[in-house]
């Protein structure tokens, strides 16, 4: 509950993908707060008594709803929206999974995987991981956009120059988002909370929970941004950063072979060196591992590293 | 000067790239401390009396001299040299450049830049870049690798799996780098020391700066490691990160042109909120900027994004 905001829009007010299309779930004026009611990335779907079973049967056409739309009074095409994330509010549940077919490495995890998360929703403190580890926590909203210009129901899966699934996991309290404008109104919507994600979400799902966002909205006339831009008022990784860090690095003349190679080897070693299964190893990647480019302009090669933070395993 | 090393390497005891037949500059054992006295990057070309015509007229075979290479006794194909950096002794002078043909965005930026740096080598703290900002500093190798077996001379200029140029610039002291040897020997050899470089090193250089590092080399017997693996021992930004950042992004379908379009709406940025030109916000960018990946798995978009400290502009 938000005692302070000007609106709350609803758990149940959602839609899936995007819209210039979609009605108006409510209507706000720039420099108000909004408190947004989102569902996990599942729409409730998995729950504790989920097995494997319901990971594979997702319709990815329904996946991901998004609270939302709402209309901001004023907005226009070439206005950049920024919303300020205030508050986030944690269910204190979660679940991470492998999906078959999903995530980057795909093709080496056939098999579907499913972790249940329970996790203290008031104080945050790092939680642990059942097949070892315990992962620093620090909520977001992994998807935040806008309605595109473009007509028709755009899915909710890819991220886009208006944002949307863009799965930046520093949008945390206190960063700001700045969004392109492309239809009046603007039509934000959010959804697809998580309450740990490393850079990447690299086996396709972060600690994936129910959670409530307060936000303030603001327009910025005539920004012409060409994609999402944001800004983070302190450090992103002190939660996570205490112990440094164990470095695997992909090398080669392709960003997406090297970021593939960095990841296998950070599961071998995690495997190797804590006894986690190559599946669990990969989920744990996933929530708290970051994907980064260390050097990209040694032609021909590149090299994509993998930073773990070594808290994880304290 | 180390006092305490058990061997030191000199500056005039280097090569350019990389070969399993160079000479053995020195032997040593597994287990014993080397003072590494390196050139930077130009081999001592780029002198405050330089121009850019020296940077226009570099011999790409014979940029990035390498100290080495070191025999390391006992060391077998198959095992992992391991480098553990201890202390690095930076001159106090440096210089970053645009080099036309090379960088991120050489199509964009085809006009020779050089700027000189005047540090602290004592004390590292931040130091003033012309245009404006801060850097601040931590110094590190740029290249450091072991022999690959494959005969002939090898350029410098690509990273490969046994190490060289990866300009991952968190091998700082205390961090520990792990290479697979591919020859007997292994062949380790150090150079193009930094005083600060981002991820990715977008422009193409960093501060370069002459420097002698202080390692210690052990063998790991059988490892049979794919490719460079590291460990840091405590965090690696919090240098740079105390007043968080900001981040620009590019989302799109391929990594590479979303790490183009990540820098050059940073480049934007800082021009037009700090009046730099856009080659002088594209330099600072590859000497305090970094490269991650958010997003890699919702398909077909992924989101690049370029953090840039806030600190630079307090």
């Amino acid at each position: 509950m938000c005692i302070s905001c000007d609106h709350t829009i609803h758990r149940h007010q959602f839609n899936y993908g995007w819209s210039r299309d979609f009605a108006p779930e409510l209507v706000a004026k720039s420099g108000q707060t909004i408190l947004f009611q989102c569902l996990d990335s599942s729409g409730g779907l998995v729950a504790e008594d989920s097995t494997v079973e319901t990971i594979t049967t997702f319709d990815f056409g329904k996946i991901n709803p998004l609270t939302g739309p709402v209309y901001v009074e004023g907005a226009q095409p070439g206005d950049a929206l920024s919303i300020t994330f205030l508050k986030y509010h944690p269910s204190g549940k979660g679940w991470s999974a492998n999906i078959p077919g999903f995530g980057l490495l795909a093709d080496q995890f056939k098999d579907p995987a499913l972790y249940f998360w329970n996790y203290d929703a008031a104080r945050m403190v790092p939680c642990a991981y059942g097949p070892g580890g315990k992962v620093p926590l620090k909520a977001f909203a992994g998807t935040v956009g806008v309605a595109p210009a473009e007509v028709g129901i755009h899915s909710v899966v890819p991220p886009r120059h208006v944002g949307g699934n863009i799965d930046i996991r520093d949008l945390t309290a206190g960063a700001t988002l700045y969004l392109p404008v492309e239809v009046e109104g603007a039509l934000l919507s959010i959804g697809d909370t998580h309450a740990a994600q490393g850079d990447g979400e690299v086996a396709g799902s972060a600690i994936e929970t129910q959670m409530d966002v307060e936000i303030r909205i603001d327009i910025i006339k005539d920004a012409k941004l060409k994609s999402p831009w944001c800004r983070t008022p302190g450090p992103v990784t002190r939660h996570l950063d205490g112990d440094g860090y164990e470095i695997t690095t992909g090398i080669g003349s392709d960003l997406m072979v090297g970021a593939r190679e960095a990841v296998m080897r950070m599961v071998d070693l995690l495997s190797a060196r804590h006894g986690l299964s190559p599946i669990d190893a990969y989920m744990l990647c996933s929530v708290c591992g970051d994907l980064r480019v260390s050097a990209v302009v040694n032609r021909p090669n590149w090299v994509v590293s993998f930073y773990f933070p070594r808290i994880v395993f304290r």
